[in-house]
């Protein structure tokens, strides 16, 4: 297809194609003529990967290269895939940051939980510094949390991890596999944090809450 | 004790106390001469809280606002306060942003999952767009997920929440369990997210790894 049916089929304006093409963002199209290209599905599919990094996640245009030339090369093994998607991390915290943890690795209290816990992580997954960070944080706020607190969320969490692998059984494709890996680990974090604040209503509303009509405005209690 | 002390106990500098005192963050002290004031531990406390909601998580002043009159106000009513700090939605992601749901509230999505789930959840609570919108997100993807694929997810992630409410049975002050209240459900949302890209990396690693030492640079599969 031209590049201006992949912009129909993708809802993508055929400027911002053109830029991805520039950006090394989406590989190019099979030349037909000096000015022309032709495209296929794995164009319209890529595009879509984009959007979402940039548009819904809020990734910088690096950090998606960054992501679909990951999920390009090593399209056949999702371990090493949600490896190195574990390396982006475009959270909003930087956890390399503000180097509150001084530990050498093998030493640290995520270390300790991931022994307890019998997972096997590679040092450089950034997500452990995360956690220690987190747990200085909770200290320094008074709140006397060493890694065992979080033991039973991480059982809970390996549930969770586990249903995402789930999902990635189904696509035949290796790389719509390598793809949905991405969008999952990526686009569930809102809905998962999300989640928790609802079942936190829900939960409290069964604990403490009476029903909302039968609460008295002056008594809060 | 003066403004000096509390700046040396809480670690906050005095210029930056006086601004908080100024933006209503902080609660008065008790005058002593025309320029000098009393501070106690409820202020060293409210101090660390301000510091937490705007350093580590990254919220603006007035959104720590918010957060800390919630706490003052309601501060012995945790299911009250809890439906408050929902509704603040301190994530990157502004969930009203661009209205992407359409549906009025009882023909949702979400409102189907919380159905299925016997969850009581108001209304007005800004978790319940975040998951419309990520389902939308999903499809335009070309996943086909509905509100079903969270049901397991939500499962899981209410077995969290009743954690998060466990830890708010040890404080005695209501104050401090208010408090407790806020920094769990902020500050643990990175950990959390952490904690499943660490899980994700075990369970991959269980399924389809090989021990990082026997696989060779060059084969990725």
């Amino acid at each position: 297809m031209r590049i201006k049916e992949l912009s129909r089929l993708s809802g993508v304006p055929v400027a911002t194609i053109k830029y991805y093409l520039r950006e090394g963002l989406l590989p190019p199209g099979r030349p037909t003529a000096a000015t022309q290209a032709q495209y296929d599905e794995q164009h319209v599919r890529r595009l879509k990967l984009v959007r979402a990094l940039i548009g819904v996640r809020g990734l910088s245009v690096s950090a998606a290269r960054n992501v679909v030339n990951a999920v390009a090369a090593e399209q056949t093994d999702v371990h090493t895939l949600l490896g190195l998607v574990s390396g982006m991390w475009p959270l909003g915290a930087d956890p390399g940051g503000d180097t509150l943890c001084e530990n050498a690795p093998g030493d640290s209290e995520t270390d300790a939980l991931l022994a307890e816990l019998g997972w096997s992580v590679s040092l450089h997954n950034p997500a452990r510094q995360v956690l220690d960070h987190t747990l200085l944080t909770l200290r320094s706020l008074g709140m006397d949390y060493d890694w065992r607190f979080l033991l039973p969320y991480a059982r809970l969490v390996h549930g969770i991890a586990a249903l995402d692998l789930d999902q990635l059984r189904s696509p035949r494709d290796p790389l719509e596999k390598a793809e949905q890996a991405v969008l999952l680990t990526f686009l569930l974090e809102p809905a998962l944090l999300a989640l928790r604040r609802l079942a936190q209503e829900a939960e409290s509303h069964q604990r403490y809450g009476v029903p909302e009509a039968a609460r008295p405005e002056s008594d809060p209690a």
